[in-house]
């Protein structure tokens, strides 16, 4: 690939053009609003210049309403010999450029598993890839050069290559992302009108499981409103699942032990599926998940603790693999709990009891 | 407070001990299996003779479909001046006592808010409770001395008094603890049979969601056992909020705009009231939430990486609040999510930029 065509200069759309232009690709950028192809310019993103005939690859990075609308328009210009997308769903914008009759073969619908709070290319960066999954959707009928183009777009931002059928991806994302975000919104939802002396008990439990119930609304409904379908079968599933667990809890309150025996049963199942599911989660390596150990430090909370662990761990050659600090409530002292891989552990131990460091068994 | 007797000396009630004993209290530990109380006395948590007469504070630490059957034979045989209780619920056990016609004037029941994943006397420390809320559920009938006798207790494990109503408490647990483990349960129950390609899209949202699934069953069905009623009222509520979104969803798949308009507001509403609750979960420092600012730094996976990291933030004066370690899929490079005060960010951005740290805008 040597010159690219990014249209839609937003957050993804520079960053992509970002990691190109970092590689030496000629890249050109386009916008319905000029000033942000300008901006994308100035930030070293290519030039908001229009080609000089076509380029290898175009990229389309507009929202997801707009996303078969721009690449129709593209195609029919023909401004490049392969064309792509990197909306967050896939199935729908395929079936619009079918319905508007368009020569699929040069086109490879694509999803970059990213995503920041921030949005604009003033918030890209040309490692907003590195190492994340990029999706990527071919048919059969994809030109095998648009799917080398679209890996090289994907090497070039050093990010995981992974392909899916279209729908299949939509399934997954729903899976994945769409679902639990909404279900994280309604356990939120649960303490709007709480008494604070209920919400003053929150630990670290619900803290983890609300965290992205505080993203933003706009951007939220867009994702869903290109997924509906999807999003709607998990939490049917997830629904039939609450409603056997009430039916669970309240043949607990029976004063029938047979059926408080059927309810203690129904709890289980759903523990029990929970554990299965939860050990799937990739770690962060992304591989299956890694246990690791925790070594729980006591600090008070003033600069250089930390630093101070963590020379201390890092001179006893140990690898911290990741870090909860864990404040408490209403105090300035906490914990820290040190993630090492399990035969670290007590090489780190006996390494920060040496240097003076309160350790919890 | 001079003595106190400790019955039952698994985690919390040998940690209670702990801490009791450090501050010169003549503890007393009985367990129905003699050998754990031996346990805990060799680690220097009292002894486990009985006392000689009676002791000022009782402190039962049974399991909770036991307390009420201890607690009473405890009061019956006048063994201390005053008797509180530890269990998970509180309702439950209060009328059972009632129902024993037992004088409750001497009784208080009370729920630590710590918790580990270890059990059994080995796993206890004197620090358990430091800084975490202890609900205390007095009633009117509750003796001030006895009261008092709670809070000096409370006091010595160093943990922050919450007053409650014991059924109040019972549903709070259920808001703040027992209803969002079981719904993340059913989230990562979904990932039970998903395909290989769909899990490893899984990023950072759903791995937080999902954690708390991986608990131990029994000892989960234990603590919902004894609270069903709360927890499936909740659970109920988030049925209803469920049954609607997906209706909203299903909505945004019609050909009829205004249809379609009705489920945008339906998935905003939802995702709104998640917002307004997710902001009361209170932070790590008990107040209201803090809201930090994020410095992201990339770092590959060596040892010694996050203690330079922090012994530069250190060297800037910078507090680190918090961390976040997120690694790429399959890749040894990472990015470290310092958060900072607000106004500490720019000072750390500067600071680690100097030293050579490549930092994400």
């Amino acid at each position: 690939m040597r010159t690219a065509l990014v249209i839609g200069t937003g957050l993804v759309g520079t960053s992509a053009a970002l990691a190109l232009a970092g590689r030496g690709v000629v890249v050109h950028l386009a916008d319905h609003d000029p000033e942000q192809a300008r901006t994308a310019a100035a930030l070293g993103a290519g030039t908001d210049e229009a080609p000089d005939g076509h380029v290898d690859l175009a990229i389309v990075a507009a929202p997801p309403a707009h996303v078969a609308g721009v690449l129709a328009d593209a195609m029919r210009r023909g401004v490049a010999r392969g064309y792509l997308d990197v909306a967050s769903v896939k199935g729908g914008p395929r079936r619009e450029l079918e319905a508007l009759g368009l020569d699929l073969s040069s086109y490879i619908g694509t999803h970059p598993m990213s995503g920041r709070e921030k949005s604009g290319p003033l918030a890209a960066t040309g490692d907003l890839f590195e190492g994340r999954p990029w999706v990527l959707t071919p048919t059969r009928d994809t030109d095998t050069e648009v799917l080398n183009l679209a890996l090289e777009l994907v090497s070039h931002c050093r990010a995981v290559p992974v392909v899916m059928d279209a729908d299949a991806h939509d399934r997954a994302v729903a899976l994945v992302s769409h679902m639990p975000h909404l279900v994280s919104s309604m356990v939120a939802a649960r303490l709007e009108n709480a008494e604070e002396a209920a919400v003053r008990l929150c630990g670290q439990g619900i803290r983890d499981v609300t965290r992205i119930a505080a993203s933003d609304p706009g951007m939220w409904i867009d994702i869903l409103s290109a997924n509906p379908g999807p999003v709607a079968d998990l939490l049917a599933d997830v629904s039939a699942d609450l409603d056997e667990t009430v039916r669970a809890l309240r043949a607990l309150q029976s004063s029938d032990e047979a059926k408080r025996h059927e309810g203690t049963a129904g709890i289980e199942d759903v523990l029990r599926r929970g554990n299965a599911g939860q050990v799937r989660v990739p770690g962060k390596h992304g591989s299956a998940p890694r246990v690791y150990e925790v070594v729980a430090v006591l600090i008070d909370d003033h600069p250089g603790q930390l630093a101070r662990i963590f020379a201390d761990a890092g001179r006893a050659g140990v690898n911290i693999e990741d870090v909860r600090i864990e404040h408490a409530t209403g105090q300035q002292a906490g914990l820290v709990q040190l993630m090492v891989e399990p035969q670290a552990a007590p090489v780190l131990t006996a390494a920060l009891r040496e240097r003076g460091w309160a350790i919890r068994q």
